[in-house]
């Protein structure tokens, strides 16, 4: 058996004592909420389901099908990047829905499921699938595995910490998803590819067509972003805010990417690269102040500069990062992931400060009138009907 | 005026007439329901709105979209696929609305049309796009618009002795849906292609951008399923339940689709055909089960096994079939809907028996407390708002 | 610099001074609704998102992904394609909030930002993308963001002029969107190219790959339609009705299509570019009358004729337009919004005065009980629970 089949075989092996250890688990410790069968259960049930499942299934489509197509941009990549991409969602999700069972809804030798926990983990799972970004098309299957499982309970650690602890309101998971990921990536990507200064492989160079499929995965991401932004805010004029905040930044930061763009290459002309990232950079700089009540302009102001400094990253700093340091960052997360994100929490900062002299608090966030409901993104909506 | 010219005037004279005597039918007996303008009616009809539609846009997405593309791996009929499930689901989903109207809603000379009626069709023509899958390729238009015309009603009559005299609750279609429409159509292929042992069409084989197109497909398909599986559920913990149930079962059908097709192939590479079909294996299987009152864990299990028995089915039965039986099965249908579909059913009778046992029936479906109206998947949400 | 780069040099200063002053304008005019956080204000906006959001989110995809998949079918101008209906997207909406905020809500000295105003906003700029189709391919950027300039605050007086002034009730847009539109677009089209009788550009010969990719974004198209003509309708009966007719119209007018174009053309063979735009051709009709109170038959029969004028547009109308008028229209967007438009605009007459025949009024618009809320669309939803 040659070497690179034994490798092969590694792949099915890994993923099949995985899948098993997970069915002993779930019939062991994980089960439904049983919940009781009076009409008022029923209704806040159904309500539940009907105001977060429409915002899960937004977020479904942009992992796997927006994010999956954005990564196609490698035109002899592009099956296996929307196949890894796939495969690590899954994985990470289950991954993450056992550590977070263990960790935090562990009673009485039980885990009850419930959809809003499904959310949870598929936002740990982000953080697997934009840290891989930066080792695309260089790692192999296992590898990607071994880093997701080693990367969801550093990142459950750092949440932990930086929400519980510190007491970091981060609702669109700009620090705890975006910097963390990005630079538990980064770091990934320089252990794995320390010594060698890898030339440019040819399967790497982008063409037409696979711009296109990547820019179609890039407006998949766009048009979906509020919802992975709100969806765990309090429904009302919190999540009615952070729709709008994520909206207005996004749409600043696409049109000041093409502004950037066109300014800095020399023929003027727009890189598809730069669209395909920029675009998206007020998204991920709003997540940590999108429910806060500060004016719309501060939104419009944080996407706009959130593209600037993802475009100059590209331009400037990403060449000069791999020259000096010699990091490899095949999709330029930490452009897209690390500079906004920095960004986005110093914005979250000030905000803060700004609130604290007004005297009316940042988060206007006091637990809804109906609380004891264990969906928080559910609560106002479902708790007052009779 | 030569034969083929002549048989493509066939087409438009066919569809034509289907839409001439759709207008007279609709003109004769179709009407909407007069609600009545009082203020109750108007929010309980709003409510089923804001309950169903979101779910009817997502079917609505995995059959035009997901369907389509999932289709298109034929490299040379790409465009024809799409365009034939299009045509084929329209024509279906009227022919099962005249149909049903007929049968179940004609009262008073009348059939009130509503979006649940709209749904019910739609899940009727579904049986119509999975048939097709046998024959992809190989019957013209117009031979698929006989066997949409003929599948209906009997689909109409199988589902009625499967649900009704023999009372089995079957939501998410997986035996009244799935496994029809499998045998139907290679009942089908069968007898349109019966003498002829033709040889692989050059058009048949996929490429690799024909293969991520058909993979694209297969993850709208993929992302959308719950909504398939849980939109007749009734409202709350049944729906709830039915949500999670797909969501674990199809991401226990990817990860082991990866890990069957990876050990069964020489050398030890994915297959994109079975990836394209294994990951929605799970949710053919669970959905006769899946808002019934079990652990999670079997809905894990059912979904690995569901993928074990498809990719077999590709890698051993497919072959035997086809060389045996001279059975064509260009999409393998048989693998994906027939398979996986008798695994689940056999999946509900032991679920039932297991619950029997309990003495807690094994679905807790008292009808709602509201009762009395007509879309069954909004009763509960609609209802006790005053 | 050579001439075109200094052209490309006008983009990023253009853009770059709308945004500057759009962030101007929203630092002194533009902040969010200040609801009180009473429990009750709390619920009536969770509503109000839960019932506007996924309609939204709909809306949004077919712009944005749809039609941007839509107007890639030549070939070699994909990736740009995508990119301008994106950008003018953006610009637009913004553009329109701004206007729209100045002529309708400044209240002292504020404009309040809600979803529905965003909304109202994604509607005027509609009318931008489709007037672009007369011209696509043959304008730069900065020619379509000119005629976006210009084209909003004309859309707004016209919008303003037949729906206040002559009160025509035009819930989808048909008139005041897609016949607009039409000859504002072909009007641009006409000055622009007056004197030129340009050759076919090889770039604008549609391959089969390019035809199956705009086939998938009129198909995203033809699914949300009904999101974007019942958005705004009035909750419960009216909403309700509005999806069924827009479905019913769209499905005649798919079927009507095939059946139009097949038995036009020569050989029998339907032509991609009438399927692509003769689908949706029911959805444009429909949209004035779509939440009147008027038999099913009606929205079938109207689909079923707009595809025909459509295709008959396509076939016979354009080319004459193009050698006696010298009309460029690349998207043939006479064909699909100009021609469609007046027909429905013609229905609703018939509708209109058959309606006051019968006495009962054709629009059954009672002000909701609510009353005094600002988002119409989400007024009966919210409004009675105590």
């Amino acid at each position: 058996m040659p070497p690179s089949t034994h490798s092969r075989r590694l792949l099915p092996l890994f993923l099949g004592l995985f899948q098993g250890a997970l069915l002993l688990f779930f019939a062991l410790f994980v089960a439904y909420d049983e919940a009781s069968a009076q009409a008022e259960d029923t209704i806040l049930v159904a309500n539940q389901v009907y105001s977060t499942f429409p915002f899960f299934q937004d977020i479904q489509v942009m992992l796997v099908v927006g994010l999956g197509l954005l990564l196609t941009f490698l035109p002899r990549y592009g099956f296996s990047a929307l196949t890894h991409n796939f495969l690590l969602l899954i994985f990470s999700v289950q991954w993450a829905l056992v550590l977070q069972g263990l960790l935090h809804h562990f009673h009485h030798g039980q885990i009850h499921l419930d959809l809003h926990k499904l959310l949870i983990s598929e936002f740990a799972a982000v953080t697997v699938l934009i840290s891989v970004g930066a080792i695309l098309g260089r790692a192999s299957p296992c590898q990607l595995l071994v880093m997701a499982i080693c990367e969801i309970p550093v990142y459950l650690t750092s949440e932990w910490v930086i929400v519980t602890c510190l007491g970091v309101q981060d609702v669109g998971g700009t620090i705890t998803i975006h910097v963390f990921s990005c630079y538990f990536g980064l770091g990934v990507s320089k252990g794995l590819f320390r010594a060698t200064q890898q030339p440019l492989h040819p399967k790497e160079t982008p063409t037409s067509r696979s711009d296109l499929m990547s820019l179609v995965g890039t407006l998949i991401l766009w048009v979906f972003w509020p919802s992975f932004v709100a969806v765990l805010c309090q429904p009302g004029n919190a999540q009615h805010r952070a729709i709008l905040n994520t909206l207005l930044a996004m749409n600043a930061s696409a049109i000041t990417t093409v502004v950037a763009s066109s300014l800095l290459e020399r023929d003027g002309r727009l890189s598809p690269g730069h669209l395909q990232n920029g675009s998206l950079a007020g998204g991920v700089a709003i997540g940590v102040v999108a429910d806060m009540s500060m004016p719309p302009v501060a939104a419009l102001a944080l996407g706009s500069l959130s593209a600037v400094v993802c475009v100059l990253g590209f331009r400037f700093l990403a060449p000069l990062l791999g020259r000096k340091l010699t990091f490899h960052d095949q999709c330029g997360i930490h452009n897209l992931h690390g500079l906004p994100g920095i960004l986005g929490a110093a914005a979250s900062v000030v905000a803060v400060l700004v609130a604290s002299k007004d005297t009316s608090g940042s988060h206007s966030f006091q637990p809804s009138p109906v609380g004891g409901n264990e969906w928080g993104a559910a609560g106002a909506v479902g708790g007052p009907q009779p």
